[in-house]
């Protein structure tokens, strides 16, 4: 069992990237896209190295994905004081197409590197203003694929369905005492601060998932 | 009616861009994925000039894309003798997960743009060594962006069901008296030979084409 995860420095996709490697050699990609939180792409490096995974790729490619979201534009990321007032319906911060985008990729390296399941740490629970992150959108991309690749390629996504907080007590498990060092590493922020800035949708919504799950999130300690 | 057509510089892509251009405002993109023929983006931006699109945009998405396809590697372009010499199968040229990978990125842009339509000019006859050119893959597209954006974008495929004759022939109905002035400028040689090298694959294609439908390929002009 060979598998491909789609590393984006965050906590979750390096709790997939730890899932995956329970089940045979992981191999890693990540994304420069052009994002304003870079500091992702260097968290998505040192996450590889710790967990010693088999081959890790920075693809870049910037300027290839275009929307007004302030990820990959000037527009200013929403501040807010806590999760409750997060809105509902499209989130701000959408690029069209970007998971589709990822997961495209990703299967083309799949298949030069003989991976046959793909991890990505994509989550419809908690915040749903991504319709890609729903788990209808990875079941069409699986069949996609195969139309596309006369290939079979699996996409594991096994944070589709778990709060944050869930998702915190099952990286606790797969983790083990690699924990804190692991999740340590990972940066959520939308602003790119490292340690956080506590005040946009992502940190946010992090805070209360570590908060609900009873664990010290080891961001808190980079914290300037 | 806004359309984005996906102009690679080839000829079915330019008469899907002449047929687009009947029903509304068209834009246009062109990939340059570090493939060999890279005559091809020339094409296609006097190709779009020679029609007056509304705009064109020439994506680089070099290195995103990994094969062993000549197209994209040092690996060399098979030469044939005819068309009928041309294998059966998965083509050599095949770049896993190519077409996906364009049709995602001209579905962001058709967003960024205000198109619902894009138009791609793949052909399932003919030629079958490309799984991602059946109907059934752009079918199974159109589900995966409407799950991906929760919005309907409709992808045509006009050349889809065409043999090579039969599109020669909608391109001289569609193009009328500027046929042999856009079909001159359009690249189709795997080799990138300007007027074409004539054994490869793509070039014999369109020869029988020509041939079949009776028609004088204006390409040969250029020959050196």
């Amino acid at each position: 069992m060979r598998n491909l995860v789609i590393l984006s420095g965050g906590a979750d996709s390096a709790i997939c990237a730890a899932i995956a490697l329970q089940s045979g050699e992981t191999h890693a990609i990540t994304f420069d896209y052009g994002q304003r939180h870079r500091i992702e792409v260097e968290s998505a490096l040192a996450i590889a190295k710790a967990l010693n995974l088999a081959s890790h790729e920075v693809i870049d490619c910037q300027g290839i994905l275009k929307s007004v979201s302030p990820l990959t534009s000037n527009n200013e990321v929403k501040q807010y004081q806590s999760a409750d007032e997060l809105p509902d319906g499209i989130a701000s911060t959408f690029v069209p197409a970007r998971n589709l985008f990822f997961l495209t990729v990703a299967a083309n390296r799949a298949i030069a590197l003989g991976c046959h399941t793909i991890y990505a740490g994509v989550c419809q629970t908690d915040f749903s203003g991504y319709p890609d992150c729903r788990r209808s959108f990875i079941d069409a991309t699986e069949i996609v694929l195969f139309e596309a690749l006369e290939q079979r390629i699996r996409i594991e996504t096994p944070l589709m369905h778990l709060t944050k907080s869930e998702s915190v007590l099952l990286a606790k498990k797969v983790m083990g005492d690699r924990f804190e060092d692991i999740m340590g590493l990972t940066t959520t922020c939308y602003n790119g601060v490292k340690g956080g800035c506590h005040r946009c949708a992502a940190c946010l919504l992090r805070d209360r998932g570590f908060h609900e799950a009873g664990v010290d999130d080891p961001i808190w300690k980079y914290r300037s």
